[in-house]
């Protein structure tokens, strides 16, 4: 029986036909920010686009012209599942500088590496399956989980990432409660939101844990290679070939709007992740793939890493010299790379209820609630630097500064009263946000 | 426990990790043919890749210039997960050639209009579900439906497409069962496999019968532009709004390199759509978007689907007179538009047992056993004409030719021994292939 027949308030008519994964395709709350911050008056510190400017358009216009000129009809075509050999070739060099060595025979080129996620949820999670992650964690990769209707266990993080202690008494717990734990995701390097980096000797201790405990580790590394001072260490995959599934992209490195990223996987999870891949999209787009391979082939790649680098480096410290002049009584990560800063406000002001006001003032930023699955992170914020100019930047945090000044302000006001709650519209905190400083 | 702890013959660690609806997941028959018919010596008759070579390379080159001038950092970004608003209009135009009147709010551009067919499995799927469609279907299309352990049903077809009565039937055989049915999958016009046109009369009525029945209709029309002499009818989209999803793509009137294509739905199923095609690849290629944005706005692209035309009906006529001068014993079907034309041998031959010798002598096509979830099409092949040129098309009928002749050779030197089906390898039909002529 439909909606239709039943006297409803839905005005879906296919309401009743969805299947039960479906409800876990809920718009993220980064989704809807989008569109707030999309107005040019309003800074947006929200978003996570690269700065794609810092490319020059001539590399991309030459590698294009020349893919056309030599091998236009194979770029115009459908192309294998697995992805053109000679860039999957090429990624293993990429992936070399992160300690890497594979063969790529094992790679799989995906529609980004997003869809690399949801393509590895496909094969893996049933109903009622449990995702390790850190909390806080990356939102459309906790979307994709859900969507497969599993749950995500949130361990925490300090300044070195994920913490070990943590994540055993965790898997502890949830085995007892006879959980099936199918995956452990993790952005090892220049963590998004947290901005932190997990040590070598946490790589090696976790992936530790999870052969001792039969558990998938899905390493997701947008940002690797975007370290500021020093390279983070390499790469968990370059310790542990069986029990790692690597993501990688070149929507950071190089430019989103190709839509190409990929897996790294063990040779028999390849072959499904393959046909997986089949069944979605046929193959990844042929254009995309050889204009990359034609950049990697005849552009200095390495050398447009470090301008990106210098860009980002530049924005990271406005960043946080801004915030040390406007917002001394703040916390907040110092990231080595990446994109982001993970912000902790004082107690009890409630980063998701204090938005509207932020956007009032001109600025946009992701509350922190968006990055868990269970309501935490009301005390945190996440900044970004990576689209906004260095001046762009300090004037978002001035006009921060002034909403979070106001919010404080309020809070003296009230202060002894017992409405302080009320005035800001915070909630009490279940568990403590990450420790991160 | 894992296959580690078992004495097992399974090489893949990971083997009792994977979610139930990857088993799912296997190789279709086409896919292992693409490596066997990729060797240079044999002519192909197998696949399905468009002739892009007929389109004007300077058309694209020019399309990308144009975006890398005019909006390099847009065509390099992000992009919305619902796809390019300008783009979006333009699908409008393209699709109003088949009398649909739409909402560009209702379009929703996905990475070739697979990974359209991909998310609406994802979102409307349940495992034990069934999805009526021809008997033959398009393949990839079932190892979706199959991936999200829905079952396939099929519904025969005659010259005039899928048969109304006996749709009729097996929805009344399916829900006397207590079968969900959640989708009627069809592709009404020049379809793939069997290359037949769905009539306007059995449009509306098949409509009619999903509406009484309260089933979504999955209008899936990649060829409906490609027609030889006369239009097909009006889409099935053009006459009812809110019960049918159609998928469009650029794929066979541009190119399919490019890997967009697009859904237009209902209003209500095109928010969940977005949300799901965020999940799986955060946005669809921005660049590729653009390009073909470009493309439409500036080159005479009707004319274009008018050169595609002109080749497709040669070869068509190619191969259509070739079978009738080698193999005027068979039948075959006389299609007005797409790729394909589906062959009824004569009994008792069996197309999939036959096809190692077929490419032994050096020709390839696809067994009509892909194209059914059941066993059938023992009886049947799929003939591409799209891609080889027309004298590579009569040379391969004429290799076809000597392949079928020899097996009935052997047939006639068998005949009455009894041992003619241990001699071809034929097993028994349990049920007739469509009566296709």
């Amino acid at each position: 029986m439909t909606e239709n027949n039943q006297p409803g308030n839905n005005l879906d008519p296919w309401y009743s036909h969805y299947a039960e994964r479906a409800a876990g395709l809920r718009a993220s709350e980064v989704r809807a920010l989008f569109a707030v911050a999309s107005r040019p008056e309003v800074v947006s510190l929200a978003g996570g686009m690269p700065f794609v400017s810092a490319l020059p358009q001539d590399l991309v216009i030459n590698a294009m012209d020349q893919v056309m000129v030599k091998q236009g009809p194979t770029a115009l075509q459908y192309g294998s599942g697995q992805g053109v050999p000679a860039l999957r070739e090429q990624i293993l060099e990429v992936m070399a500088l992160e300690g890497i060595q594979a063969n790529a025979d094992d790679v799989v080129v995906t529609t980004g590496s997003q869809h690399a996620l949801e393509l590895v949820s496909k094969l893996f999670l049933d109903p009622g399956d449990v995702v390790i992650s850190e909390g806080p964690s990356y939102v459309t990769a906790m979307v994709i989980f859900r969507s497969y209707q599993a749950d995500v266990d949130h361990v925490p993080m300090d300044e070195h990432g994920m913490i070990p202690e943590a994540l055993r008494e965790h898997i502890t717990r949830l085995k007892a409660a006879g959980r099936t734990i199918k995956l452990l995701y993790t952005i090892p390097s220049f963590h998004n939101p947290a901005g932190v980096t997990l040590s070598w000797e946490r790589r090696l201790e976790i992936l530790a844990i999870a052969k001792e405990h039969d558990i998938l580790v899905l390493e997701d590394n947008p940002y690797g290679l975007l370290y500021f001072d020093k390279p983070a260490p390499d790469a968990m995959r370059s310790v542990e070939e069986d029990g790692v599934i690597y993501l990688g992209t070149f929507s950071k490195t190089l430019a989103p709007g190709f839509r190409t990223g990929w897996a790294l996987a063990p040779h028999a999870i390849r072959e499904k992740l393959v046909l997986a891949n089949e069944a979605a999209v046929l193959s990844p787009s042929s254009f995309s793939q050889l204009v990359i391979s034609e950049y990697l082939a005849t552009a200095d790649w390495k050398e447009q890493i470090n301008t990106f680098r210098g860009v980002y480096r530049e924005r990271k410290e406005a960043m946080l010299s801004a915030l040390g002049e406007h917002l001394p009584q703040l916390e907040w990560t110092n990231p080595n790379g990446g994109f982001y800063v993970w912000v902790t406000l004082p107690e009890p002001l409630d980063s998701k209820a204090m938005l509207p006001r932020a956007v009032k003032e001109l600025v946009a930023y992701t509350p922190g609630t968006a990055f868990y699955g269970d309501g935490n992170g009301r005390q945190n914020i996440r900044l970004s630097f990576c689209y906004p100019t260095p001046d762009q930047i300090r004037l978002g945090i001035r006009r921060l500064a002034t909403v979070i000044d106001g919010e404080l302000d309020l809070l003296e006001t009230f202060a002894g009263t017992g409405k302080l709650g009320a005035a800001l519209g915070t909630t009490q905190f279940t568990s403590p946000p990450p420790n991160v400083s």
